[in-house]
């Protein structure tokens, strides 16, 4: 099967580091493709950046639809478009965040994410609330380091993730820490290790669940709040968004 | 003051319908200068369009800043992009729905939202559930009447809000009824009379507490989640939501 | 328009404190009535006081009808009998509270609020749960200032409000305060400047939504939960809430 | 022991009503006080009367404390002015919809209340959901009769409960019908034994909580929430409520 | 009347002092039988042993059936088995923790629980989530003491307790502290006056709400959650559990 | 890998069934053993039943610990002792009403359970309620057939859950139906197929979850909540649940 990795941060690098993450958890008969957008922000750490990430992740998930993808990981902890997503193409779409906490819930009874600006807190914690789980979350840690920081010193990331993991397992009794951030998926064994309590990384996790779903033949219902798009124009630099929906079914 | 008033949906006619409620209530002093982006589908009717339309929004409120704009109003019952506009601009934003929720709960104990096409509900759900107003949210009622087909036959789109409307009343038991959508703001007023209990428009609640929030020379807190978005480049077609950064503080 | 503001202590040094904050913002055209019931608590500091302090409220909102008054506003931060005093009425009646967190969410994620006693902590929790926003009411602050001190000794009042405003920044990573009292209206301008956040006095906060409900010829619902009181015979010193009925439509 | 139990209706004929139930439950050696208040409505079936009920009350419990009463309840299904009784005195002061909802939630999984108008639906939701039982109730019917038509013509009033509670059990699927008006007591045993599923009486259920309590000799706890209410003058027609403050502890 | 005070715990000693705080507000006329089960863990302290001490429970139940038991009281702050005791029986059940957070909500704002390991924090959090009081618990204290240390030790366990509800007072602003092991009770008195807040043992609470629901001649809803099992057939060890079903009604 | 699959009900029918759908899902290279316990009841419909399938659901855990088991599967959809087996087994415990709710949340928007006998639905609500999902569960629906009845007669089966789910779908408006007993799965594809909706049986997802979670590498935390039982005595017929925990580390 193949299946689509969409890093919304449109940095290069980053995709490389989370095509590797996927690649080393996916089955040989799995075939990763990881890409970055075509249009959008090199990073993701405000509503700003996440909104204008969505339609390069659409245009990607799109295309996939022509790739004959199996079914579509977006990339980025705040799981940018998700619904939309769901809305483009009936292949399973999974977001890293929300395999994340229920990938925890199934391993953990309480856990805490560990994540990059101050900033972002509040979009987190929302998410983690519209996907049930705010009473599992003992809090959500975040650093001064932003999402280019970790690729640029991966060194000095993987020391704050440390220490915040650390304080996350001795202060919040956290017994799994949750990478809230695609882009710090390498640290996630060698944290485990250390920290003794289970370090997930979204990454992976969606991988394997999308591999589930494809297996199980399943796809995204088509009843009502995730049907095609209405047909429809659009102008400006989005025209093409109206255009391409040709493709819907 | 000066209030702009965005139309997310790029169909000017609606435009035209918002801009002349939001002028029916506007004190003399204020000037409303309404717009649809320049890029964005012409009518938001699913998450797609509700994440394709906010590029378009965002690039208004900046240009607004330019334009010596004093409050924003987001004219669609989505709120699209309302917390990334606060990011943008330290004036006031205000979206339509949560005006209506925050309005409808000063004036009713109890109400129901009529809305467009059944696919939306689960949206205006989660929508609603964000404003803590879901306890006084006895009904979503969807109709099979698209926003363009409010715009196209007027007639049949009154008699459809007077069907809901009256059913809210009688089996919702609704106190008072929420217009979800823009473009029905020129019915507020007869349906109010013909059903008795308070009909809200958003687009004239959101211009009235936008005035409100200037008057009072409040603006958005930029302490931590609105602070101005990171600086960072962007691609392709979104290239210049990267450069016209340069305009944040 | 004119607009009555009822300070339900019965403190007339705080009602004209609360009357200037109010005339503040009020437009020129508004008309701003501000008095203490004939009836009740010097100040509010318990659900004792709180309760008490309703008869003399609705007491005022009854003559306000026969003063043509256009809206009320209750300035305590408990908003004490103001279900009640929508039944009574059919004119818009804006709690400060309410206002508070309404006008706090459309500017700030997540906000602290400043208040009087430790042993209303519990009543102002169960109020902003009521309304909606407990997650984004980050801490409810009290002080050893009782509301009269405030009067009392405005200089220690605004360094009381200093100390903890600071502290809800930077311990509570609050991006707002909201005080709680309306006698601390005249600390908001000062304090707001100091601290870097907007600082919500909902006095005037109330007022301005009041104007805003009577510009767009609103009322209260008057369908099922705050129609008029049912007509009855009452007794004992509370007798003339009784005949004063009549007057209801 | 010595438990008063106050009707907040000052109707006597509905008191006396009481009076007779929570004898048939009280010990042998439980002396039942049952009063009206000095002063308030005749019945209760607003925010109107709920709030001006209360000073009535507050009143019978401070001369309870020179009475020699071991425990208080409060016989109206809205629980008027609970927290304040409970600064007011430190005895025991039980709610009967309290005491309902609690002894319900100990026989059944699942139930739904009966009660007077509609109008007063809000207001018990309301209360419900502040007891934390909102999840285990089904419906709270209405019947289009008031307090006193129930004290007028008992016989209509028992067919109206029959026929809810009968919609209650098949409709709700209700494992328990809670009556949600002190004047009902009477009928709780016959319609028990029609309906075959508890019916539960807030009075009786009060009672013999407030008997429980007063036999582990706990009190109300005056750490904070609760203590006794400032010091402090009140002006009119409620002047004695500050006067008679002189007995606080 | 007759009430079985279950200790789900097979610790005898323990159970002996679970039977002197019964009878130690028991009224004369009630004859407390305190039992261990025949089977099942020497103490619970994890979601294991609650699982498993739940047969010997429910034996015990259907035995009190046969014994002419009026009422039942399960003795463990998890409430091990209690609906299940509810389907077997339609004589009241209560549980401690049950009765505990009823009975603390009745004298209260707001409480903290004081309980054994660490590593049942998560359950307690789900019980009182459960029972809808999640908003009153300030916090769940664990102490590194397990079920037979306070057994064992009484004068540690006391200083424990001591040193926890202090923090409790202090710390969480605990208005009443709930002792969350039934193997406490028989420190609550001491504590009490001690701390100077409600001290609340489940054991008692239980036992008078037991007391009061019999005398109110109620029993469970047999209807549908709380029916008596379906009758089938059991095997292994627990094979006679179907077998004594022929008992059921 | 060797993933067992655990049917908590000890109808060996049942469990053949069961298996044969692990089976049609997992991958070549892993193992299914299916199995019934040795002690506990033949199907499970109440919470008696529940509680009593546990013990023999852990024994079974503790066996797979010998067996070189890499992940279990419990296949009841009330997850039995789930939270118990957890701390009896480091390696990763899926249950399937669980691995249900999540799979589904990834599917569609809003979905409606079809289980068994009516009695149960409180005890799914509170399951479901507990892994957060309340909000998109729009009914759960029972039907008058027991376990047992679905085994015996399949078409009888299949029409219920045709109709109940047509009444979902058309009804409720569910996006999609999950089959609320592990004895439904054999109905699953065929149903899906009719209905034009995603139809979820719990046993397929938790065997694609557990091979996902083994593939991560990832068990249980053993931190806190799911740490190992403490070691202690058992008496009676449960004796052995204490001696076989020297195999606990």
């Amino acid at each position: 099967m193949k299946i689509k990795v969409i890093n919304p941060n449109t940095m290069w690098e980053m995709t490389k580091g989370i095509e590797n993450a996927a690649k080393s958890v996916a089955r040989p008969d799995t075939q990763i493709v990881a890409v970055s957008p075509q249009m959008g922000p090199a990073s993701i750490e405000s509503y700003y950046d996440e909104y204008l990430c969505i339609p390069g992740v659409l245009e990607e998930i799109k295309k996939g639809e022509e790739e004959g993808v199996d079914a579509f990981v977006i990339a980025c902890w705040g799981d940018p478009g998700l619904q939309a997503a769901r809305e483009v193409t009936d292949k399973p779409v999974v977001g890293i965040a929300e395999a994340s906490v229920y990938l925890a819930s199934m391993l953990a009874a309480r856990f805490s994410v560990v994540t990059v600006l101050p900033r972002i807190k509040t979009m987190l914690e929302e998410l983690v609330d519209s996907y049930g789980v705010s009473k599992r979350v003992l809090n959500i840690r975040t650093t001064p380091m932003c999402v280019l920081d970790f690729e640029r010193d991966p060194e000095a990331g993987m020391e704050m993730l440390r220490q915040e993991g650390k304080k996350a397992v001795e202060e919040d009794q956290a017994e799994a820490i949750l990478l809230g951030c695609a882009g710090m998926a390498e640290f996630a064994n060698n944290l485990e290790k250390e920290l003794g309590v289970p370090v997930i990384d979204g990454v992976v996790a969606a991988v394997k669940f999308a591999e589930s779903i494809v297996d199980l033949g399943k796809k995204t219902s088509k009843l009502k709040t995730y049907k095609y798009p209405e047909k429809k124009s659009f102008v400006g630099a989005l025209e093409k968004f109206g255009k391409s929906q040709s493709t819907f079914k």
